[in-house]
């Protein structure tokens, strides 16, 4: 299959362009190299010394004798999306090329607008594209479990049907994300579902949870190494804590820390995206699926992460700090993943199984970290 | 009141600005006049001969010794709408300054991206000056009926109480938009509730009918009209065939002409927006009004038109055309109104007064349609 990857310089994008080549796809790949601004701009680096996009290339055909091919270009350009989509005709767009962070979409109005607009347009100049030039190929679009925030009912995978006032319907899911960023990946949504609608553009819309860890089989030889963010506004909660621990830094969940979440490690995520495009939708088909293996709060995650520390002569030790954020951190959490099961999904690796990879990986580059420890700890506030 | 009207130069906010500043509010107005840009681009004009704002505002001030105040800015510009408001400090923000076309965000993968922008990013300014300047002002912002879409149940206003798998929630009512510009009105809402959620700016958000209508009483000679668009893109339903009637073409409802919406008339819409903005939320509230006075469908519309153009001796003949929209042509349509007439709201004109109103103020200018003629014919379509 002919695969484009959006974002391919991103930490699931160079991941998965490797996994997929592997399995014998056609991989090509864009990304304007704006993480790598955005993380620098917040006075951060890749924990993992990553290579320039020529370098990975060439390491990557060293290593495997095989190609990936790259085109370096904006999203947000229309006509460049536009000359790229119809000269590789890809099968498959799968998209990862949005901007993934809600602190930094929360720091100003700059900040706030960027991410929308870099999200919404990029994502709405690959949907012109494919109807003008593969309009039966099939978009794997990354959206995130956090669209639907912490309702206080079960989460469905997309839609519901539900009776109101005698009358019943099947409905998309209300949404009610908790940053900036995380409308953004609503509105793609909603944008997406209209233009299955109006052009039968086949979907897959992924609703994924945090995805850790450091490595997958593909990354032979550190050269090959994917990006791993550790610091307030690209690194997760997870990475934060990893980060942490590595560096003798307590381990600072926000709040109670009861804030749940799904989670799934980097080689199941690349696992579910080869699922989803190995299995198309059908002709003029929108499908949601919830993309996670296993859900916890975040105490349970920093005890998960102290216990594996601990396990490797760190301290880990874990210190609740004030939330930066306004969001529940108590709440009932139940969302619904079935359909990847269905098409074969089966997790290889638990969240402990992933951190006895990730922490003694991160400890070869404590040095890295350490001189960015300053960029770990939350600046960034949700409230006026 | 201090009343701030972001995009006086439209329709609707050049009425509001005189309706305002005769019930004695303080009224200062913002624009960048793209509207009269966007419809010269698709090829038209305003069937009323519409003065600049220079001269809107002498006449108004010769025709009523008062003031109006305005600001000649683009809304999508940060620092300006900034500015503006650290300077003006309104009590009230009357967000009109989008937009408003369905067809004209459908041209193509520019004005796709042009109105999402503009309507994005203008709102998003607006919301970061108010937390940073007025932050216990109130944010009445224009919204459309036209977010809920047509579910197959009764549409709430905002938000609903649901049971789902033996748990309760009360939620945001889900959204089914039918274009790209309907899509940026429920992306706004999405992000006012989330400025209300960690801001706790106070706002209405209007989801608004159908407005018709030619004039106010404010509009006391012809100086001081408001626009009136006919053509495909700026030109609702009804503005067409009052339009058609009046050059003796066919009024031509898309497809089976089931299509059924709330409809209201321009002074009740500024009788509305007035009691919202003299009734304001309570400090941190998010309220919803779902604001029209009367459902139609396409095809009872263009028989009341036809009705009221035949008593004024017109043809009015109805001929049913190919739909270019994707919408369903036959549905239940059954949304609640319920808050505005518990403050107070009283449908003054029914659809039939205002039209014996609005044709024969047309038929005065009958030549600037006929110049227009060929801009009311739909070209613009849905489906690829």
């Amino acid at each position: 299959m002919n695969v484009m990857i959006m974002g391919m310089d991103g930490y699931l994008g160079w991941a998965l362009g490797m996994y997929l080549r592997g399995r014998g796809h056609d991989v090509c790949g864009v990304d304007n190299m704006s993480r790598r601004r955005n993380v620098h701009e917040v006075g951060s680096w890749s924990a993992t010394p990553i290579k320039t996009m020529k370098e990975r290339l060439e390491a990557y055909k060293k290593a495997t004798d095989r190609d990936l091919r790259f085109y370096k270009g904006d999203l947000t350009e229309e006509s460049f999306v536009d000359l790229v989509v119809k000269k590789e005709k890809p099968d498959c767009i799968v998209h990862l090329g949005e901007i993934p962070s809600a602190p930094y979409s929360m720091i100003d109005a700059s900040h706030c607008n960027y991410t929308q607009m870099n999200n919404i347009v990029g994502h709405n100049n690959i949907l012109f594209a494919m109807k003008d030039h593969v309009p039966k190929a099939h978009l794997l679009k990354l959206g995130t479990m956090g669209e639907y925030g912490t309702p206080d009912i079960d989460i469905p995978e997309g839609f519901f049907e539900i009776e109101y006032r005698g009358r019943k319907d099947k409905l998309p899911f209300p949404r009610q994300p908790g940053s900036w960023y995380h409308l953004t990946k609503v509105h793609d949504t909603w944008n997406l579902m209209f233009a299955n609608k109006i052009w039968g553009i086949a979907a897959t819309d992924v609703m994924q949870g945090v995805v850790h860890g450091v490595k997958t089989e593909d990354m032979v030889n550190d050269d090959l190494l994917t990006r791993f963010d550790f610091d307030e506004c690209f690194g997760t909660a997870i990475n934060r804590f990893c980060a942490q621990a590595v560096v003798g830094h307590d381990l600072t969940p926000y709040g109670k820390g009861g804030q749940t979440r799904g989670y799934l490690a980097l080689r199941d995520s690349m696992q579910c995206f080869t699922i989803a495009i190995e299995n198309p939708p059908d002709e003029r088909e929108y499908r949601v699926f919830n993309q996670f293996e296993e859900t916890y709060s975040a105490n349970e995650l920093a005890e998960k992460v102290s216990k594996v520390a601990q396990e490797l002569g760190l301290e880990g030790k874990i210190w609740n700090i004030p939330n930066p954020r306004l969001e529940a951190e108590e709440h009932y959490y139940e969302p619904d993943m079935k359909h990847l099961p269905n098409l074969g999904f089966k997790p290889t690796y638990t969240l402990e199984d992933e951190l006895r990879i990730t922490i003694p990986k991160l400890m070869e580059y404590k040095d890295r970290i350490e001189a960015k420890r300053g960029c770990i700890m939350p600046k960034v506030k949700w409230t006026a």
